[in-house]
């Protein structure tokens, strides 16, 4: 039986557009003699739609494009994952399900069953579990269809349960009971850095349970802030990998399945293939799979341009590392032709920081302009005499540079018709340390989820990639700085960054409380001062951009924390 | 038996703060010879905590909380919410739980069982659902202890069924087989300004169904975005209602319960109780319980000042109807002595913008100061002439001038110390009629979720109430305008506010698709115009600050769209 698994890129709502690729990609899979070809999770509609699912009319158009699919299905079996109403009174009104449609109707519904509520995800908001199960008879083969999560809590007993038990169903033990000839799981799994062996792990395991194949489909794209990253799976009845979709692009795998549950293709060998135990890095590494999230960024900014529409960006160059980093992956993604710099020194800028600014344009090859901001604070400033008088300068006056440089950033976005990229990074969003509405703004962070650290490696990873200097040795190896103020340095407010990642890792990805992070070695009042930064200022993390998502745990949609609260603050 | 109910307003997170108000009731209610006192759900560390209760160090002082309460259930019987430990190795780790604590131990725990998962709700995210059920003995009584929404899945029969059956279980059925004496619901039931009555209704229906009386103890003040209103019930067994606390504000109920189940107090009459078909508006009526919404929105004002630890606002004061409207709230809220309102007129503001803004200001009494930014937007244009050249005046000079107030009301407060108050609509908001980090910016947004013509009608409500004319009239009947262009009307870009209302209204709070929309008689054009102006600024909500939730659909948390989709755009 030859099986198609198409990873493909789709845009939320956009149901002409995701028809025509689930049609391209049948079309060929019938060309090609195939029998069956499998979709990701929510296919039709894209993944996440989030709370279009509330809307009766977006469900409708998701039936009409299943109704416009049927027909192809006459001779070949398509497996698209699709809201699907519930019929029951009793319940929330849809199942995240996917459908077998051929022969042109609909041959069966895998409803999911674990609906995932943590980090990013929102299932259960929109989702009914299902609370029955049935494998679907497709050409003589017993069809256990599952989606997503469904495959992620591998009940193999109390002892070595190796998953954080979320859940009290482990649905392919329930299908099991009809032994099934097949496994077939409907993806759309959130890249983070960590996560692709977790995965291949994962989908091992279970064919070292149930010992039947799998055909693992994953999405790929990016979603405005999450990352899908491809990478589907086949394995044969013997967990031996026989297939592993691209990373980071579209691709159509064929496999030829035997009647004896083996594939006509040759076993392969995964480099995400790692021991579980080594899976979730327990400390700050800012070295670990930097290639990976450089990557992840470039595809993230790439797809938010394309599904919006824009092809152009600008950005504040400012001569450091971030503004560096951010302007090599935005022509990484783009095209030189496609960025803009701008340069915005003030009177309080350093000559290298321009001279810096300009080589990086210059490596790059990209245009950059100069606009002087220091008329424009200055105009601010003698309006504001008469009410600021004689007051000290201080963070108000700083603000007031950062804002100039975000109102005209923004005013060359709007006139030109490009998205300002923010170059804020996790560091900094962290404790606070930005102006809203100033370095702050922006239509999409690029490095938001990146630690200070690791920007230095991403920027030492790009030059070893290119085998040259393209972001200037000296933006790497000089001290960071603001420049707001007279000689100013990121180290008079801030801690040395290393520490301050590391604390900010364990608070943030691992949830350890001060008292934890104390116990690993660090000063009692740095720690709580770091503590006390962060959740203050959830205030300005509440209105900044989307951030490209490539941790597991990221600001933004994924990390929900009150504003007014007091906890550690 | 007396019992206590305490409607108490408390701080998430603030442990000490949550702890000595609880502590202070429960030795009024020892004093006063209280047998019982009942506080609202997660009134440990107020409600909502969201991600807090990810962190073990946060559930560990809830735990602490509850041993420095114990000892003084000596001689009274506590029931307060707190999240509870699953003792289980399956399912989340936390079960959100009402605890009896009395004779100095825990006596019982009864755990929610219907977790909500919509708007503004994501309690599937933390808890896990009780499975079974347990009435809790005190002093010969069995109570039947619920949480919030256990008890809003009346399951009265198919044919009756008056709330939507998102939920399989019913709670109370369960725990009438052990045949309980009394019902205690312990609440954090959001206000919106069709809700009262819901609630009223909701409580008496299981009174009614259950026939055994009903303590209902809901909490009061505003978490951020969130309101709380209070209004908690006392229902005898017979439905007749007994007591019903006050309505934005804190409140000690006292009660005595007879041994026949009804009460020593007389019965009384709620001003909020309406049969239950009239409870959701079918359609806009920008006149609907405006009372409601102007105490509402006072007390979020007042809450997120008072919890952030800040006195002193400031606004940007146009001469429109939404600033005169924000700055009348804030002055109520606040006090005059602690608004400071700024003008900012430019070039093309009118003579009536700045003489109606300045007699609001002698009106209300508050501080206000003129700053004008036609200096400061020559100097951006003057900086921005080389790039800009000779092309045509366009929308991103208006948001120069936007971002030239935003910049100059952050640095008003941020010298002085004041949160700027954000004075957008929820009409502008809805088809992006304003400027990201211009007249978007602000702390907190106070009218966000009040539709242009409710704004309108707060106004009157206001000059009504004064018996004088607060806000000038001159400002309540003027075009509206923006005034970032010569001779600029709302009307030029916008359609008459009552049809875009009403448009609005049906796609937001009805989530109505486009052809049912058009079905009421609205022009096909100007309904796709509409919704697509909605769908293609979801990027600009996004960064938009925290709104005061008056409506039972508000943009925020509890509206979650994509970023980047198609649908509808």
């Amino acid at each position: 039986m030859k099986i198609f698994l198409a990873q493909q890129n789709y845009i939320i709502g956009d149901f002409e557009h995701n028809l025509s690729k689930i049609k391209e990609a049948t079309n060929k899979a019938i060309e090609q003699g195939g029998d069956l070809i499998v979709f990701s999770e929510l296919s039709i509609c894209g993944y996440p739609p989030r709370d279009f699912l509330e809307f009766n009319d977006f469900i409708n158009r998701c039936e009409s494009a299943i109704e416009e699919l049927l027909p192809l299905s006459k001779n070949i079996g398509i497996i698209v994952g699709v809201p699907e109403r519930n019929p029951q009174v009793e319940g929330k009104d849809l199942f995240n399900s996917g459908l077998l449609l051929h022969e042109g109707e609909i041959k069966g519904s895998a409803r999911k069953t674990l609906l995932p509520t943590y980090d990013i995800f929102d299932e259960y908001r929109y989702f009914e579990p299902a609370f029955d199960w049935k494998c679907i008879d497709f050409k003589g083969l017993k069809l256990a269809i599952t989606i997503c999560e469904d495959i992620w809590n591998l009940n193999t007993g109390s002892e070595n349960m190796i998953y954080n038990p979320l859940y009290r169903t482990t649905p392919m033990d329930e299908l099991m009971k009809e032994q099934p000839d097949l496994m077939i799981n409907l993806s759309a799994s959130p890249f983070d850095y960590t996560h692709a062996e977790d995965r291949m792990a994962m989908v091992k395991a279970n064919v070292a349970k149930y010992k039947i194949p799998m055909l693992y489909c994953n999405g790929v794209g990016s979603q405005t802030e999450v990352i899908f990253d491809g990478g589907s799976l086949v394995f044969d009845k013997n967990a031996n990998l026989i297939e592993e979709g691209k990373y980071f692009e579209e691709d159509l795998i064929e496999v030829n399945l035997t009647k004896d549950g083996g594939f006509t293709e040759t076993i392969k060998q995964s480099s995400h293939d790692l021991p579980s135990e080594e899976l979730t890095p327990p400390n700050y590494e800012p070295n670990l799979n930097i290639d990976r999230i450089y990557h992840a960024l470039v595809m993230g900014i790439r797809d938010y341009f394309n599904k919006l529409g824009f092809k152009k960006a600008t950005l504040g160059a400012s001569g450091g590392v971030d503004s560096a980093l951010t302007q090599a992956l935005a022509v990484a993604a783009l095209g030189k032709e496609n960025v803009h710099a701008i340069l915005m020194p003030s009177q309080f800028s350093s000559d290298h920081s321009v001279s810096d600014a300009e080589q990086l344009s210059i490596n790059l090859g990209n245009k950059y302009d100069t606009i002087a901001i220091e008329p424009i604070y200055k105009s601010f400033m003698a309006q504001l005499e008469p009410h600021f008088k004689d007051l000290a300068f201080n963070v108000a006056e700083e603000n007031i540079q950062a804002r100039s440089r975000g109102n005209l950033l923004m005013a060359m976005a709007n006139k030109f018709g490009y998205i300002l990229l923010n170059t804020s990074n996790k560091s900094e969003l962290a404790v606070g340390y930005g102006t809203l509405y100033g370095d702050m703004a922006g239509g999409i962070s690029v490095i938001g989820d990146i630690y200070k650290m690791q920007a230095y490696k991403l920027c030492e990873y790009i030059n070893d990639q290119a085998g040259k200097e393209i972001i200037p040795l000296n933006i790497i190896t000089k001290a960071p700085s603001a420049e707001l103020r007279p000689d100013q340095k990121d180290s008079d407010s801030l801690p040395d960054y290393l520490d301050l990642d590391t604390i900010l890792y364990q608070y943030i990805e691992l949830r350890k409380g001060p008292k934890e992070i104390i116990a690993l070695g660090y000063d009692e009042t740095l720690v709580n001062r770091i503590l006390k930064m962060v959740n203050r200022n959830e205030y300005k993390r509440n209105q900044f951009c989307p951030i490209i998502r490539v941790s597991f745990k990221s600001f933004g949609v994924g990390r929900r924390l009150p504003i007014v609260g007091k906890y550690l603050s």
